[in-house]
C-alpha cells in the first residue's frame, strides 16, 4: 500500500511522564515536510542515553516524548528537496544529527580534524524546525527525541540519515548509528592509535568495548580493561582486550598500577566511564611523553574536571570525542561497508534482542549490568 | 694555553643565599669527568626560570648555586667516552636536559610523537652524576644548576650539549637553548599550526612572541595576540601578530571575545603564561570541534586546572608541552641552521645584551616588563 503523503498510524513507545514505564500505543505519524525524511524503523538499540533520560526526571521537560535514536530501517518517503535518500533506501538514524548533521559548510565539516557541525544545533524544543511534530497520540502531540525518535515504527527525521548497503541486517548495523562507532571511532580516529601500541581503557560497557574492537583494529599490541567489576573482563578479552585488571584489587592508584605494568604509563588511554575522577585517573595513565587519553565517556553537565597541571608538562593530551570523530553522513555508511567486509563484528556487543513490546524488560536488563546492548525489533 | 685537564680559574656570577644579589666572583672548574663536556661559554640568556628561582626563595636549597641555562659557547675540553662533540666546537647548552637529554634509547626518544626523554632524569641534588660538584669558591663546593650552569664563564655539562653551525652568532643563538624553541615548537611541533588557520597567543613575554613567530612560520592567516599590557603590542605585530587585544578592554570573558573575533573559536590557542585561569580560557576559546590548546607557560608546582568538562565533550584537545616538542639534540643544532637560513629572526627578542658584570642590572631589567630577554655576554 502506497502511504506517501498519508498519515500512518503504527506502535511507538511512548514516555508519558518522569519515572512512568514507556507505554507501546498507536500514533500517528504525519508524512515528512521539505528536507524530512519518513522512516520505517526495524530495529533500534536501547542506548545508555536513554537509560539516563529515564532515571533522570530533570533530564527534560518535553513530554509526551518518544525516545530512541540508535536505529536504522528504511525509507518509507522523502519530503520535497530530498536528494540524498529515496524511498526504499536501507537507511541508519544520526541521532547525533543533534549537532553533528555534517552540513559539509560550516567550518567543522570542512576541517579534516573534527566533526562537531557547527552549522546546525537543532533546538533542544523537541520539535522540528517548523516548531511542530510529526506525532501525535491521543490527539496529543508527542514530542520527538535528538531528531531521531527510533522507538517508534515509523518516524520523521530532518536532513540526517545515511543511506546505507542494502543487505546489511539492520538488526545489527542499527549499534552503528551511536554506541559502536563511538567507541571505535574514538580508538581510530580521535586518538589514531599506531600500530604496536599500549592501550587501556577504562570502563567496559559498550563503548569501551567498541574501543576495545578500535585499539584492536588499529593494531595495538596491548589493550588493558579496566574495570570494577570482573564479570565484565570475559567480553572484553573476547573482543581484543590482552588483559583487565580491577582498580580494586589493588592498594596502589590505578595509574599506578598501569605504569608499573608498562614501564613508562600506557600510550592511548580511554575512559568511557564519564566520570571527572576517572579522567584525571586515565591522563595520569598515560605516556608522560606523548601519551594521550580521550574522554568517551559522558560527563554530567555542569562537571568539573580537577587536574594536576603538572601531568601535562611532560607532553600529555586530553582530547574531547563525540561520536568517535567521525562526521556522521559520509562515515557511517563506510562503517556499515566495513561490518559487511568483516573488520570488525557487532555481535559480541548484542546480548539481547526482543520485540519493541518488550521495551520497558529491556530497560530493567540494561539496569542489571548483565546486557551490554539489548537491541529492540520493530 | 692547553688548559686540558687542569683547573680552570675563571668568574662567574654565583647566587650564596635566597634574597642575596648575584655576586661576580672567581671561581674553580674541575677538567670534565667521564661523558662531561667543560665548555667555555660566549654568551647566555637570562631566563624567566631564574627569575622565579630568585623570587622565591623556596625554589631550592643548594646554595651555593650557580644559576643559567639559555647558554651557548665554545667547547674547551672533553672527559672519556665523549664522541657527538671535541674541543673548538661551537655547542649550545641544554638545559632541558634535566628531563630532555635525547638519550636516543628510551620509548620517549623512539616514539616520534614526544621528547620527554625518561632514560635520564637528573637527580635536583644540583651534583654531578657522581655526587660532587665541578665548581668551587672560596674553598667551598659549588651547586649546578639544571646540568648547565651557564652564569660562569666555564662550565661543566653532562651529556647534553649539542654542535651547531661554526659560524653562528653565539650572543644571538643562545635563545635557541630554551626561549624562543619552547615558544617556537610549541606552534610548529605541538600544535603543528596549519596554512590559513586562526590563532591565539595569551601572554606576549618572549615565549609568546616566540609562539607568534612558530604560528607565522607555519602559515597561521590570523595571529591574535593577548595580553593585559598593551605596551607589549608593538613588538608583537612586530613578529607577526596579525592583531592583540587587552581582555581588559572588554566587559565580557575573553574567550568570549575571541568567538565574537572569529565566528567560531580560534584553531590553535596558546596559554604562553603559565596561569590556571588563563589555560581555562585559553581552551574555551578554542574552536569547538578541532581547536587545540597547548600549555606553554610553566604552571607553578601542585597547580591544579579547574576546567569544564563540557569543553572537551566536542572535541577540543588540551595539550601540553615542554621545550616545544622538540627533540633536543636532534632538533637544537637544526633550529640554528634555520636561524642561519633566516627562518626566523631572534633579534626582536633580544632587547638588551650585557656584561656577564651587569647580571644584576639584567634582573632588574626583566622585572620592569620593558626587557623581553637580556643576553648576558661573558
Amino acid at each position: 500500500m502506497n502511504t506517501t503523503g498519508k498519515v500512518i498510524r503504527c506502535r511507538a513507545a511512548t514516555h508519558w511522564k518522569p519515572g512512568a514505564p514507556l507505554a507501546i500505543e498507536e500514533i500517528e505519524v504525519a508524512p515528512p515536510k521539505a528536507k524530512e525524511v519518513r522512516i520505517k524503523i526495524v530495529a533500534t538499540g536501547l542506548c545508555g542515553t536513554e537509560m539516563k533520560m529515564l532515571a533522570n526526571p530533570n533530564s527534560h521537560n518535553n513530554y509526551p516524548i518518544i525516545l530512541g535514536h540508535e536505529g536504522a530501517g528504511i525509507v518509507e518517503s522523502v519530503g520535497e528537496g530530498v536528494s540524498t535518500v529515496k524511498t526504499g533506501d536501507k537507511v541508519i538514524t544520526l541521532f547525533l544529527s543533534l549537532f553533528l548533521p555534517q552540513c559539509g559548510e560550516c567550518a567543522s565539516c570542512l576541517n579534516p580534524g573534527g566533526n562537531f557541525c557547527v552549522q546546525f544545533k537543532q533546538s533542544k524544543t523537541g520539535l522540528m524546525s517548523d516548531g511542530t511534530s510529526r506525532f501525535t497520540c491521543k490527539g496529543k502531540p508527542v514530542y520527538h527525541f535528538g531528531n531521531t525518535s527510533t522507538f517508534s515504527e515509523y518516524t520523521v527525521i530532518k536532513i540526517s540519515v545515511t543511506k546505507i548497503d542494502a543487505v546489511a541486517p539492520l538488526e545489527k548495523v542499527c549499534l552503528i548509528s551511536c554506541g559502536f562507532s563511538t567507541g571505535y571511532g574514538a580508538a581510530i580516529t580521535t586518538a589514531k592509535v599506531t600500530p604496536g601500541s599500549s592501550c587501556a581503557v577504562f570502563g567496559l560497557g559498550g563503548v569501551g568495548l567498541s574501543v576495545i574492537m578500535g585499539c584492536k583494529a588499529a593494531g595495538a599490541a596491548r589493550i588493558i580493561g579496566v574495570d570494577v567489576n570482573k564479570d565484565k573482563f570475559e567480553k572484553a578479552k573476547e573482543v581484543g582486550a590482552t588483559e583487565c585488571i580491577n582498580p580494586q584489587d589493588f592498594e596502589k592508584p590505578i595509574q599506578e598500577v598501569l605504569f608499573d605494568m608498562t614501564g613508562a604509563g600506557v600510550e592511548f588511554c580511554f575512559e568511557a566511564i564519564g566520570n571527572p575522577a576517572t579522567v584525571a585517573a586515565a591522563l595520569a595513565s598515560c605516556h608522560e611523553s606523548h601519551g594521550v587519553c580521550v574522554i568517551v565517556g559522558l560527563l554530567a553537565a555542569g562537571t568539573q574536571l580537577n587536574i594536576s597541571g603538572w601531568l601535562f608538562f611532560s607532553g600529555r593530551s586530553l582530547k574531547g570525542s563525540v561520536f568517535g570523530g567521525w562526521k556522521s553522513r559520509e562515515n557511517v555508511s563506510k562503517l556499515v561497508s566495513d561490518y559487511m567486509a568483516k573488520k570488525f563484528n557487532l555481535d559480541p556487543l548484542i546480548t539481547h534482542t526482543l520485540n519493541l513490546d518488550k521495551i520497558n524488560e529491556a530497560v530493567e536488563l540494561m539496569k542489571t549490568g548483565k546486557c551490554i546492548r539489548c537491541v529492540l525489533l520493530l
